[in-house]
């Protein structure tokens, strides 16, 4: 029997969300935390993702990870096995994470040691783009099974991340995804964001997705970055 | 330009969407139509199983789709091909359809005189299973590359369907999903859930999913099944 830590966190009805993000954010900022908020559809890859980037950065960085999810806690044992700190987020049926549900994870996990905090939000293109949780910077993940005609479909989530990783590149030959499509449909919603094509499977192209976001852990804890969204 | 009809459905607050859904129900079984409220992630490959499904039974039945989407119209001209009467819905950011929006959907395109609508969901495994819109029967897709282990994440979506597509299932060797595992996961869940596997890119497995639908949209219109979920 695993000895995760549970915690409930069910959504409340709170006045401002963006007020309470702006508040989560400012206290990660000054005790240099950064916060990933990454956000994907259900099997886009999210925890491979976490494993693997965790395995490249637990000798630089104190990882934590939060899995927010409305039942189950594999996810959660399966992240737990790489010796970061962990806690499983249950959202009592809600569809997304929200800044006061990320608030008292943080709170339940204890954050103050550590250097990087990944939330895994729930399962999902729509909901969870429309609330700032306070993180740093908001990861997404689009999978070649996917279709790359998502951006089409999910624009909000698209327009919203700072970063988008592009997995199960090695699935490409047995689906019809056309990447340069992918990226020119990105490229009219959200022009600056950056566009990793990885294999979380084979461990691909991670290079320049871990270089961007050692970069982005740096500025936040060194550096004199503007606080965004 | 495609010429689709386009009808912005955006929730709003009602009492009861319980008693909405069976007033919808009983409404389509006195005309007999017979209403599919079909799941899945994004990219599960909702519009192409359609589509084949469309092409299968057209010549018996005639067919209305209601394409519902946060956002585009690109399901909606898709299936504008196969010449089924079909609507866009735009859910104004709501991430599933509920009893009323679907009533709303329906006077939209108009139904009297069809015998089958599909009412593709929007692409979530977690709001929509929430939500009783009045469908004679709920069909779940779960597409191989999500993974076998879904039904542990999202278990209120295989407990409340009445049939289950896996989709993809040409794409089963470059993952490692485990049928037996899946199955015996949903049984837990939905012991009398029938299981299909198909490939709707290649058109096999279909036998026996169209003869399951066809049964019951035979016994929706002429027998006097009861009035379920």
């Amino acid at each position: 029997m695993s000895a995760i830590a549970v915690k409930e966190v069910k959504e409340r009805v709170i006045g401002d969300n963006d007020l309470v993000a702006k508040t989560v954010r400012n206290d990660l900022k000054e005790k240099g935390v950064f916060l990933v908020n990454l956000m994907a559809s259900p099997g886009a890859g999210k925890t491979t993702t976490l494993v693997r980037t965790i395995e490249a950065l637990k000798d630089k960085y104190k990882i934590g990870v939060m899995e927010a999810d409305v039942d189950s806690t594999v996810d959660a044992e399966t992240i737990e096995a790489t010796g970061a700190k962990v806690i499983q987020l249950h959202t009592g049926g809600s569809c997304h994470m929200d800044a006061d549900m990320t608030k008292r994870g943080l709170e339940a996990m204890g954050y103050e040691d550590l250097d990087v905090v990944f939330l895994e939000n729930v399962g999902n293109l729509v909901c969870p783009a429309e609330f700032d949780v306070g993180a740093a910077k908001k990861v997404m993940i689009l999978s070649v099974p996917e279709g790359d005609d998502k951006p089409l479909k999910y624009p909000l989530m698209f327009s919203v991340s700072d970063c988008l990783l592009i997995n199960k590149t090695d699935a490409m030959e047995v689906f019809d995804f056309d990447m340069e499509r992918l990226k020119q449909a990105v490229r009219g919603l959200n022009p600056g964001m950056p566009v990793y094509p990885i294999s979380s499977l084979k461990g691909e192209g991670y290079d320049e997705w871990l270089a961007w976001l050692t970069g982005e852990i740096e500025a936040w804890r060194h550096g004199g970055t503007e606080i965004g969204g």
